[in-house]
């Protein structure tokens, strides 16, 4: 018996990096207790980047692969491709109707956005970005989700996705969409190897799918302590990346090595042997699921396109439902 | 050899009345020298009545019925639901994510509207109503529309249909979508009965299928000169309702009867009987064929599944387009 419906969704941003790693867990534990949709978002990420489409297909497919690599099972839930789904859109196009302006102006994401992006010139107050809260409500009313796990930031657009769910039930007086409820999920922030915003435009990622040779280099690019310039200096872990990813990925050891550092009992090289080990011992896992996974070509496709096949399956039924309750039978239905 | 290709459409007010036949006697010289589709955009009337949807389906049968009874021919041009293709709302979504919200703020109608509705205390300000001409330009752009016949006021919205295109190629590099055309039509403005806008709602109009006493009983409602009391008083047509029905439906006795009007040679009961029998000549053909069609149950429902499944077809032709220039293609495609 599971506990509920889940849709979760992610942009087709290309290969992973271990900022997202936390989440990914979290959905592997998801699908063991719940009713999981994830979908490749790839409409949303035309609302910041419509113009690059030509690696759209390639990015498609590499996050499903690091998907499946992380551990998610298509026989535990649905992965799909929410282009593949036009009831998305149409859900998306009902619930404009129905949805105040004010609702999505008030998003505290927007106007955030719209200040970031115009500070760095692009023109991104398009129409769609506008209603990216309400494409979001669609994707996860479209599988009536009961929960969506998302992390503190995006806690506004589930609101929204309620009020809609709300909004539908109320004017049509039926219970058609259960109003999703959050499931909080604390996402760590790691740094990038430079103290920076982890990203792979600024190369300072570990990726996913990284091999031991690549974990021990991003692990020796990671910047110390700048005070300690001498083994023999007291080192200060609180102002170490190395120890930031200590904390996450090696819980026994680091209070040991902390404590160690402030005495200078241990070195730079040894405390970073210790932590790509660790990354290893994480990393290794994945690799190797991906390995098997590449022996198998198609195999992404075979999964998107099965799970898309699914996802439409429960769509349609949604849609049911909707017409039903807006009293409304099409020529064609 | 067609001249170009069109989409026009109407919302699905239900039964027509005489102020809407110039739109269709155009449609209908139309469907001979263009490859036409006429659409009953429903997902439009959401944007203004999205709580009244019990009658929807109701509305669009009469309404086709009148569009049939009128003279379109099912053999020369698509009659189709807006609904019953979901690529509009996919290409609707597309678009939004490359429209700024200003030109669809700037659009003269929306903050017209906003303001009309506004002191009709509507909420009407929602996210759906704003992205209208947006929808507008999906309607017509995913049929590859080279021209689209509208009145006066909704030039602007072919032009952002124009501006979406342009977008579009522009951005793909790929002339996918032409540039639609106005094909201005001029749409008499005929008052109702009583002088003011007509409309069903007041009961003010002449049903495009009225019979031939009815056309003779809202004739004789119709408001004459308020200043010729009794028939020997000289009259005035330029403030008389039957004299506009006259300029437009009777051209050849018109100058006749309006200097008889003015030497009082012309009684009010008898040009109203000469008004009625004009209206007659012009809407017997009109009912007699909506009688032709009622005696065939199932034939409205019949042309608007046969025309959205040719339509269906059209529109997943040019999504193939879309999605060529894009350089995408889905798993499932
Ligand atoms: S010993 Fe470890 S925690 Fe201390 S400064 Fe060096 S790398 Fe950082
Ligand atoms: S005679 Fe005809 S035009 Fe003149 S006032 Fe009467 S109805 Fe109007």
């Amino acid at each position: 018996m599971k506990k509920g419906k889940i849709f979760s969704g992610m942009r087709p941003t290309g290969r992973l990096h271990i900022g997202h790693l936390s989440v990914l867990e979290n959905w592997v534990r998801l699908q063991e207790e719940y009713d999981c949709v994830f979908g490749v978002v790839d409409w949303h990420a035309l609302t910041t980047s419509f113009e690059d489409v030509q690696s759209l297909q390639q990015r498609i497919r590499e996050i499903a692969l690091d998907w499946l690599s992380a551990g998610l099972d298509p026989e535990k839930c649905d992965i799909m491709v929410q282009s593949q789904v036009k009831e998305h859109a149409e859900l998306h196009l009902l619930f404009s109707m129905m949805t105040p302006v004010s609702w999505l102006e008030r998003c505290p994401t927007y106007k955030d956005q719209i200040q970031q992006f115009g500070l760095q010139g692009k023109e991104i107050n398009m129409y769609g970005f506008l209603g990216y809260p309400l494409l979001m409500s669609a994707d996860i009313l479209l599988y009536l989700a009961t929960h969506v796990p998302v992390g503190q930031d995006q806690i506004p657009h589930v609101e929204i996705s309620r009020e809609v769910a709300r909004r539908f039930n109320f004017m049509y007086q039926k219970e058609v969409f259960p109003e999703p409820q959050v499931l909080l999920s604390e996402v760590p922030l790691l740094p990038g190897v430079d103290n920076r915003k982890m990203s792979k435009s600024y190369g300072n990622d570990i990726s996913l799918t990284a091999s031991p040779e690549e974990i021990k280099e991003k692990v020796r690019l990671m910047i110390t302590d700048p005070g300690r310039v001498r083994k023999t200096d007291l080192g200060n872990p609180d102002v170490c990346v190395v120890h930031t990813y200590h904390k996450i990925y090696n819980d026994v050891e680091v209070e040991g090595i902390a404590s160690d550092c402030r005495k200078a009992d241990i070195g730079c090289v040894a405390c970073k042997q210790r932590l790509a080990a660790k990354l290893e011992a994480v990393l290794g896992p994945i690799r190797e699921r991906r390995d098997q996974l590449l022996a198998k070509p198609g195999i992404v496709d075979e999964v998107l396109a099965e799970g898309s096949r699914k996802a439409r399956a429960r769509a349609s039924e949604t849609m049911s439902l909707v017409r039903e309750a807006m009293g409304v039978k099409g020529v064609l239905d």
